[in-house]
């Protein structure tokens, strides 16, 4: 090519080669899901390098998620992730089992609270107004995805109390033991480090990267009834649209979030 | 309330306590954004806690991004978050100046290599295909958000090589320098940790939280034609969307991704 901006460059560092090879065995299969890798050792040796140049291209490929570590065992490559298609609201349950997925609730805490600022902000209540609040974890096929924080009024907290938390969604509930005729959602999403009591719930390290989702949900008629944070186990699980580059006219514009997240 | 599930727990550790009245003060504004918190004693002599314990709050809070440290210099309220309206297709240039920022981009690479697996799959070539590897770091008002790697056939990247990359996103010139016509693009997003490339890049920690996100833009007749990889900053960047309970039925369905991500 002889465009002025293009050129070749120079060489990457060691563990940068070490790394693509590595990533590239794993992305052709050629290192299948769930199977060892070769040791830190084994690896020095194939590839000439010293064990910390090794184990800086392990941690690099850790970090994106494509490996993981057991003490005392070794490495392994990871699973392929859980993925939610996100063109309609839907529950994680409702989504999650229509891919053949098995998903069980651990019901952490059910209390009435004092609605925080934000909360109160988002479902428009006055500061302080009793809320239910709900903290579930996600199982999927038996392992830990996401913890979901739930903020309800009190007279649709009380309803989705006496529910089946573990096995039903709170849309269902709201829609089928509330009468709530569900409108839209606004969702936030960014990314955080696991604090301690969320990696604790999910079985991960604290400072492991969190998928955070912030989604305020309204009734058909628009008022919120539903403020929910959702924090996905960044190595387990990803959201999937799609997106046009015309956007068709009946489009709707997105109503700004509070912006708390 | 009487629902046998509905209980009050038991008093927060002191910890919790801490994290919440800062949050609430944060939120609440009492706290402005870039404004300096409380030195770890005075918050100590406050809550009649220890260090260490002042210190676990701050931590969650800083993992939250809701705080940042300057060391030597104490810690802060974090700014608000940029963020994405997602509905159409957009370049982050045209999304964002749209909301009055300046965008400038930092050309970290731009090279022809040969495609890799996930790549060559994505675009549909033969692995080892030569591809136009591209990097770059956006900057938002100045401060670097995202780092954008992106993979492009030859032929259109050798145009992409030759246009002004410091302003445009790489969509318009496909458009009006390449004449393509854009049709849609399947995503998938999760999150990751900052290797130290990436940390580097964007000037923030190493394992420091990402959103990432993985872009294949097609053209108008639906062959592949821009494979991206997007990290944006955790803590200082969001996407916001909406969603609706009840699709309608134009929607279209979302074509499986790889799922290398």
């Amino acid at each position: 090519m002889t465009t002025s901006n293009l050129h070749r460059q120079p060489a990457p560092p060691l563990y940068e080669r070490i790394k693509g090879t590595l990533r590239e065995g794993i992305l052709s299969g050629h290192y299948a899901p769930a199977s060892l890798l070769p040791s830190e050792a084994a690896l020095g040796e194939q590839f000439h390098a010293s064990r910390i140049t090794v184990r800086q291209a392990l941690a690099d490929l850790q970090n994106e998620g494509l490996i993981f570590r057991r003490h005392g065992k070794g490495t392994f490559v990871s699973q392929p992730k859980a993925f939610q298609n996100v063109t309609a609201l839907q529950g994680f349950a409702e989504a999650m089992s229509a891919q053949g997925h098995a998903i069980r609730n651990r019901v952490l805490t059910l209390r009435t609270v004092p609605a925080p600022t934000d909360v109160a902000q988002a479902l428009q209540l006055a500061p302080g107004t009793a809320v239910v609040e709900l903290h579930r974890v996600r199982l999927l096929d038996q392992s830990p995805v996401s913890l979901e924080v739930t903020w309800l009024p009190e007279a649709l907290g009380s309803v989705v109390a006496r529910a089946d938390l573990v096995t039903r969604d709170v849309f269902l509930v709201l829609e089928q033991d509330a009468g709530v005729a569900l409108g839209h959602a606004t969702l936030a999403i960014d990314a955080a480090l696991a604090d301690h009591a969320t990696a604790t719930a999910l079985d991960t390290g604290a400072g492991a990267a969190l998928l955070r989702v912030e989604r305020l949900t309204h009734d058909a008629q628009g008022a919120p009834i539903d403020f929910e944070r959702l924090y996905f186990r960044g190595d387990a699980f990803q959201y999937r649209l799609r997106l046009d580059r015309q956007v068709a006219a009946h489009a709707q514009s997105i109503l700004p979030l509070q912006g708390t997240v």
